[in-house]
């Protein structure tokens, strides 16, 4: 590679902290390292097949003992698209983007099937089961939104989509032991959106054990990145530090996420 | 594409149940489209630069609100990863592969920034803020999965390193609020898996709302799909329905995981 050409991967780490050491990137590297979120959405129909291909893509993730225990509900109604935006914090690019997918997590499948054959399904009943069928739909929905990536889709997920999960349930018509986790809108971006820097690789990346010193001077350096990089999308020059801080203070920070448990009991998951 | 020539995708569905609309694969496509668990691997050191350009994978997933609250600790040490298989159902190939990393769903960086500027952390004490980091981890793993088959190297998740979370959190040196949700086998295969058929698209992608209807006739097939597949692998004519009733039918299917929840708590993660 040309010296001067920067590494694919270097705009993820702000000025002056990529890794020293990087393999060359190759078409897979350079759509992740390419990734933003796009929140604004040309009003363009996808070409016949695109979702077919962002599940196919979403199925080859690994999954927890081959249980399979997520599922996807595909909106396209740009009715239920607005119902969704509405009960998802009114973000307005839910309304927009031709295809909103709905991540389930999904434990109902393994219920139907126990009480079809009269079997017993005492591990749904636990807190494991909840977790294997979230981390199911993760990997899948991670999967479909880099091929989306791939196919020259813009994406976003929306953890809003849990702020009300009841609401949601009954808008999907989920049947109990299914949990929309989160969305992704998908769609042709009418604006590019820019590369966000991330923490350095030594607060995340830790060698044989975890370990905690000096972590204060690398999350100045971040926050000095983050302020820099905010300033250039017209957002001001706001650091990370402050707004995770004013994220986690209350409860009343999680838009009412704070009664996930509760609703997740009212949704089939006794989370034992 | 030669009309002869299979999608390349098809192999994930078995015979005859792929998809009749697909777009034209690509470089990224293929590499899920492959994707199959590797549980034998070569002892060859991996490339130099190779774990920094996973982790730069990693960091390119989205995060929720940009709290990047996950980690992760890359273990090299052949004696660390004989005592990780030990506590992981005595899986081999973790020893045998060059690089196991476990995957960290960690809110404690969080608490140590809370603490450095004496702000409250209640948000943190919610089970959404676990699921929150738990999703986390799950993104930046699935993308380093990825990008590590685009390398050519073999992979395989291991949720077993959920069977005993505090002596792994010991072994790792995992401070409070940091819990190793899976790890990741990473090295050159030594043995060529074979892609495994998932479920027939009719039962995972709902269109607009979920719909449970005819259901049996599809399992069925799809029993049938992966019991040829099983027998191919060497392990005999195992359909899905059986496995599946068989790893949710008691408690005791979760191998000490039915402790989950006083885990988390004692590792950090009130989970109100």
């Amino acid at each position: 590679m040309d010296q001067d050409t920067p590494h694919p991967a270097a705009l993820r780490y702000g000025a002056g902290a990529a890794p020293a050491t990087l393999l060359p990137s190759n078409a897979v590297l350079d759509t992740m390292f390419g990734h933003r979120s796009v929140r604004a959405y040309r009003p363009d129909p996808l070409p016949e097949g695109t979702l077919e291909t962002l599940v196919a893509a979403a199925q080859s993730a690994p999954t927890s003992s081959n249980l399979q225990a997520w599922s996807v509900v595909a909106v396209e109604d740009p009715d239920r698209r607005e119902r969704l935006a509405a009960l998802s914090a009114n973000q307005r690019f839910i309304g927009e983007a031709p295809l909103f997918l709905c991540w389930v997590a999904d434990i109902s499948r393994l219920i139907r099937l126990g009480e079809a054959h009269q079997c017993k399904l005492e591990a749904l009943d636990y807190l494991e089961s909840f977790m294997v069928a979230l981390v199911d739909a993760a990997l899948a929905a991670q999967n479909a939104m880099v091929a989306a990536e791939s196919l020259g889709l813009g994406t976003v997920y929306v953890g809003a989509l849990r702020h009300q999960p009841e609401k949601v349930a009954a808008e999907l018509a989920l049947p109990p032991g299914a949990f929309a986790a989160f969305g992704l809108a998908v769609g042709v971006p009418a604006a590019s959106g820019a590369v966000k820097p991330r923490l350095p690789q030594s607060l995340v990346l830790h060698r044989e054990q975890y370990r905690v010193a000096e972590e204060g001077s690398a999350i100045d350096a971040y926050d000095q990145a983050l302020a820099a990089f905010s300033e250039t999308q017209g957002l001001g020059p706001v650091a990370w530090t402050p707004r995770m801080l004013s994220r986690v203070a209350t409860a009343a920070s999680l838009s009412g996420r704070d009664r996930m448990r509760e609703a997740l009991n009212a949704l089939g998951f006794p989370l034992r």
